[in-house]
């Protein structure tokens, strides 16, 4: 499985667990909806700045969010 | 202190731990030694493909290298 692949699984199951739809989750992180879709399903090799973006508008901080990644 | 200038400043301490140069660095994560440079100096917006690159030549997981980073 790819790192951006594993990467886009994270945010959905996070997002999931907050009850958050991608438009919620986009507007949250100032990001385009389609965009986190792109991420979602593994289509984007995202940069640190949006990553942190997503993190902060998940609640949880880099470190958690990259432990919840399989290595 | 903006969050690439953070990224630089843990990349360059955790290669300094293991006494290595920009360039041995550069070399074991399979980029450029002045791209190493720029990212060091917070000149970058570094992507999570070359993130992953840059961890697992300095041998650090993902989580490890994040929680060096000041909040």
């Amino acid at each position: 499985m790819s790192l951006r692949v594993k990467f886009g699984l994270v945010v959905k199951a996070l997002r999931k667990e907050q009850k958050l739809s991608q438009e919620e989750l986009a507007e949250k992180a100032g990001l385009h909806r389609t965009y986190i879709g792109m991420i979602e399903r593994g289509e984007k090799n995202v940069t640190l700045e949006n990553i942190h973006k997503i993190s902060q508008a998940l609640n949880v901080s880099l470190p958690v969010l990259f432990s919840r990644m399989p290595e």
